[in-house]
């Protein structure tokens, strides 16, 4: 399937230096396994900010993080992923000439992005000092089809000379981390983790191997060079780095092709990565470079097949969406030793860590789209279970398994653990996708292997932080999604999501037991009183409810709080955390993001279309939306509650938060929770998608911005495309058996196609 | 008058050496200016512990204090108690051998406190390894007179051979605190903040003046030596040193006297702190030892005559009660630049930082033995009020003043808020003492000048945390005494303060009104419509009461959570808050210290004597008694129940604390909270006494193990000794006009003497 505008580009005449760091995030490189910062290969002048990064996902160094006061059980050290290697650097020399972008004349100059082949360029046209003129066009490629490799294809011509080029290009084995003391997004100290190990020349590919610091860990970059003529390629070791110097001449209007191979590897996939790092390259030299671009788009073109969405109305809109959808599948983790980090591979931002925002905010996209990578995200969570245990056992619980509320490997990096460790109801989410996950795809098989395990442990733990009392079941001193409000008492998310927790504990108890799949869990030694058990702290799970309001309060005392003044707060004051004391911010009623009402979307059954309504009355009123999590959620349950305007003001321009910079800190990366969330908006919000453990059901309704829109989603063994326009909405099964489906709550057999008028 | 016991003596054969870090804080000599612990002059060998430190209450540097998450408004650096130098070091050298506790012969060693003479000192026979015997008596003292001062004699005999000995004595600027990574009541790294400014050696006498590195202060030690005989006495500087050598003859029997005189200055106190220590030393060389020694005696005499305390029965006691009430006349800063710290002057824990302890746990003392103390110690509150005005504004507050958690020049050093910053009890404990001065004193004078300021910016930031809710004023997102439940709604102590706090805000201003004084604190612009504000916000507040259990629950939550299971947690697991999460500790009903039951005290008339013993009962189930100021609460509410074996248990070993060194703590420095807990407990809790507005009250009653027991107080213009023995209690009057008392709620007229049988 085509894409529609499959080519986002930019002219790129410099004129706002802040912008080179945002583009170097917008065009980055990434497959889910290396990605490459969209750096100018030639260098910037001093003085000028660039973050010059290349990421492997989940590999990391040990970071110390001093409490300011030490007490029992606080984190201090994390996990920080690593700027690993710099192989993007070549400068281009014409007749003692050196190219840049900040002298001569930039006659042209184009960025590029395309979605189709998964190929992000550069076009420019420059004139040198002295008056000779050059065309140069790049292009870069993570490989989708071949995980370790990078490739820079850098052609050069020579428009109004005859003279002579050199390429120096360089394989960089010091490198550091960008750090930031001012932005609490980015870390707060740099240091030098990679510790060299050994460099080598072999046959004219460099190659480099360090070992982290504390870690543990080893990581080998391969670098290779190829010209289109033939020509001497001198490849030299100083220190831990190489450079390979090409020297030759050119003519009028002759192209000359240099293509720079980069291979990544790393011990935690392989053992001795210095020879999986040539066998890589041994790999990526054998095919030429236009086989593997053939690849990278066959890849992507059944990637698109999955996962159409298109706005018939808003071309700019469809572009972003696009934008979005790519920027998931170059950051989504490929392997069970990584996942996707909240910036993706494109930047330092959360120093590489994955949270919450994966299973709330990713996996409902992959659901849809590719749920063999929901699959991939949760056996990550699977293997890092033993950790969670041990973080359970220090937060003091004698049972079951906490997950890390930040994380590479297993372990917790909160240095702040009431907006940190304090949100429990992490482990109601990583047990909600797997829920969400068999729903889809009914693939009971994975519930039995990796699924129902995680299931019952992280439901050990509510019953371990819970306690009975008068008649209900509460969980006290926990913070819900909303950081605004930190540890208090029965989070109507936490509780609710735990509620759903421990409800499918016993229900996948039963099942799997019907099966006779309960093998693998035996180790557990689940029984069924503590099954029973779950079921009865289930059905006495507390939930607040405010008589008068008529509404869930967020926790047990949000309702006292004084309510912020958000009218009369100065824009320049948002977000207020970078401008409010947390004490300031816990004791008012003004939250972050979505929280009751994120509930209210996930749980939508738990509660009456009247509670669900009031609610999120209530909660609009004082809600910042200081974090890009917040208006998707908002517009989802607008659409639910049939006020479309409403919605789309939410869903807004932020579809096109990174493209368009709107937050202000893409620089430091893109943000992977908030394009997931927009995909949500549309499909869940506006086609009013659920898929519940009966049926899948619609409410489809349409802006009146648009024409019509359309998706496509998958759903057990079937594909089904929704198409909607002002008339009605038409239901395609594509691929895959019949399928009872409930639209505007009544159901309807999809043999083929069904046709309903819109509503609404 | 004289005390009984006032000698305070252990025989010192070294035998473990974890004991000496305990000593040196033991016998540390102070006056509340400086403090100087007591190491051997001779030093230890290398590889045994040893906080060797002198100080000078209120002089710090600054020092970093990076949070692990960088958020809005966390402190980043703390004020720190520098030791400011070593002057205690002096080697005896004798034929060549240079004495050592750690070699040859130790044949006696004593070591002793004179609480009446306020000298230390240390008695030892000692043979070296070659034979030669000495007899050393060594004599300490920091001059009350004199703050500036501290003397060291030293006394060597010869008492078997004639010979030469040496005394190489030093004067070391260059020193460092000490530091424990793995101890959370000491700092954590070490620093250098002294830098060396100037170093002089004038008429013999050396002066070592340094900068501290951040906090723009300077210190001045001067330095001189006197020897009872004729002899050179060479001083020379090395570095930021100097060294004295004297060498002379000794024959057997002879005894030489060695008088090694240091003086401190500052520049918070004195500008040029250099030429002060000229002054200051030329002040002490022109008297004679023997004069300085009997000045001392002369104020100690007052001191004692003011603070008697006597227990028949309970020798040991008594000498413990003495101990403590001298430690607290050493530790407590006697100008408006200091106050108390957590551990006096004679270590480093908590590093020298100013907390509500002063005002819960020390003033109650000097109200009743020398109020002018209190006075000045509220002073120090009051020159620190501008800080406190833009510590409010940090955390978000439109007016008012809150004090920080932990100071020494009124900045906040909290580096984890919960359980430091969001006490804001500290602003009703500061009012409350106000009112206590007052109480006992009727100074209004005081409360025109200083104190009324203190009241209203105090209650103004009441009205701005707190807010009207269901026609009650409530208090949200604040920590009570208890740490181990933080950032709670309605913390009852911290309601029931802040009440006390807004209905003194307007019964002063009435007063002062009345009286024409309000003319100090027209700066504030405070109207009557504010203060009937305070009286309205007062009248309203909300005081959390269960009917169930007919308690006051700690705050608005702490009912609802589980109840930590005491009996079943192992001893090694004590205190808590080394062994468990804080999230654990807050999810649970336990309590680190009296909380409620400290409100039941200080405001008892806010509740029944029904609700008072139940709620006495409950925590006592709950509460670890992890802080050392917690015992004594329990004991002097378990007198007022008429539970008096418990009340005795309660009281039990806490006064010797730190003579036993229970806590196991006492070389980090003395509990001094814990010191003056003891008096409240045998004064407020055995006597009974309340001070409130119309009256003065008792109710005393006698622990069995005791004969009698007799302690004398101040009130108003009066002195009332009162003596408790098995048959009755006598109230003598023996200074001031006669007053209206409260005996068992009776109300007597005491001219002379009044005698009551005791009841109980």
């Amino acid at each position: 399937m085509k894409i529609k505008q499959p080519v986002y580009a930019i002219d790129n005449i410099i004129s706002d230096y802040n912008d080179l760091t945002v583009y170097e995030t917008v065009f980055h490189n990434a497959n889910g396994y290396i990605g490459v910062r969209s750096n100018f290969e030639e260098g910037y002048p001093e003085g000028i900010d660039t973050i010059r990064g290349s990421y492997i996902n989940g590999f990391y160094d040990i970071a110390e993080m001093k409490q300011a006061e030490k007490l029992y059980g606080l984190v201090e050290d994390k996990q920080t992923m690593l700027n690993v290697v710099d192989t993007q650097t070549i400068y281009l020399i014409i007749d003692g000439e050196k190219f840049s972008m900040f002298e001569g004349t930039v006659k042209e100059s184009k960025r590029w992005l395309d979605m189709e082949k998964g190929i992000t360029g550069r076009y420019i046209v420059w004139r040198s000092p002295k008056g000779k003129e050059i065309e140069i066009s790049i292009k870069r490629m993570t490989s989708f089809t071949q995980l370790s490799l990078f490739t820079i294809e850098y052609i050069v011509k020579a428009l109004n000379f005859n003279g002579n080029i050199v390429f120096q290009s360089y394989h960089r084995g010091e490198v550091q981390n960008y750090s930031n003391e001012n932005d609490p997004r980015a870390a707060r100290e740099s240091s030098r983790y990679l510790v060299p190990a050994q460099a080598v020349v072999e046959e004219g590919v460099s190659y480099l191997t360090s070992d982290t610091s504390k870690s543990a860990l080893s990581v080998c970059t391969g670098v290779a060079h190829r010209l289109s003529k033939d020509s001497s390629i001198v490849t030299k070791l100083e220190g831990h780095s190489a450079s390979t110097k090409i020297d030759t001449a050119i003519v009028e209007n002759e192209s000359i092709q240099l293509v720079k191979y980069t291979v990544f590897s790393d011990s935690i996939r392989h053992k001795d990565c210095t020879a999986n790092a040539k066998v890589e390259m041994g790999k990526a030299l054998t095919v030429s470079l236009e086989t593997l671009y053939q690849a990278q788009f066959v890849y992507l073109k059944e990637y698109w097949n999955n996962c159409l969405l298109e706005i018939k109305g808003d071309d700019e809109l469809t572009e972003a969406i696009n934008y979005n959808m790519y920027q998931l599948i170059q950051s989504v983790g490929k392997d069970e030793h990584c996942n996707i980090t909240a910036k993706g591979l494109s930047g330092e931002g959360y120093e590489g860590h994955y949270f919450w925002d994966t299973e709330m905010y990713i996996e409902p996209f992959f659901n849809l789209t590719e749920p063999s990578i929901t699959k991939n995200l949760i056996s990550f969570r699977y293997k890092t279970l033993d950790k969670a245990r041990e973080n359970a056992k220090i937060l003091g619980h004698a049972k079951g398994a906490l997950f890390p509320w930040r994380t590479i490997m297993g372990t917790e990096c909160s240095g702040y653990f009431p907006s940190g460790t304090a949100g429990y109801h992490i482990n109601g989410d990583i047990a909600y996708s797997v829920v969400a996950y068999y729903l889809v795809t009914k693939d009971l098989d994975f519930i039995a292997e990796k699924g129902a395990e995680i299931i019952f442990e992280t439901a050990r733990l509510w019953m371990d932080v819970g306690n009975y009392s008068n008649g209900t079941f509460r969980i006290n001193e926990v913070t819900g999604p909303d950081e605004y409000t930190c540890m208090v008492n029965n989070n109507y998310y936490t509780n609710v999501s735990a509620q759903y927790n421990l409800r499918w504990a016993y229900k996948f108890y039963y099942m799997l037991k019907e099966a006779k799949q309960l093998t693998n869990i035996e180790k557990l030694g689940i029984t069924e009183d503590e099954v029973r058990e779950f079921e009865r702290a289930a059905d006495l799970m507390y939930l607040p409810y405010d008589n008068t309001l008529k509404i869930n309060p967020q926790d047990d005392s949000f309702l006292d709080k004084k309510v912020w003044d958000l009218e009369n707060t100065p824009k320049e004051k948002f977000p207020l955390l970078l401008h409010y004391h947390p004490l300031h911010l816990y004791r008012h009623q003004v939250c972050k993001q979505a929280d009751t009402v994120l509930a209210h979307f996930i749980f939508e059954d738990a509660q009456s279309m009247e509670t669900i309504r009031n609610t999120f009355h209530y909660y609009e009123k004082v809600t910042t939306h200081d974090s890009s999590l917040s208006t998707c959620i908002f517009s989802i349950m607008a659409s639910k509650l049939g006020l479309i305007d409403k919605a789309y003001d939410y869903f807004g321009d932020s579809a096109k938060l990174d493209l368009f910079n709107t937050h202000k800190n893409t620089k430091d990366g893109i943000h992977t929770a908030n394009m997931g969330g927009n995909f949500m908006a549309i499909v869940y919000g506006f086609g009013g998608l659920r898929i519940k453990e009966n049926s899948i059901y619609f409410a489809p309704s349409l802006p009146k911005q648009w024409e019509q829109y359309k998706f496509q989603i998958n759903y057990e063994d079937s594909q089904i495309i929704v198409e909607v326009n002002a008339k009605e909405t038409i239901f395609t099964l594509v691929k895959g058996g019949s399928k009872v489906i409930h639209i505007y709550g009544i159901s309807y057999n999809l043999e083929d196609v069904v046709k309903i008028a819109l509503q609404g």
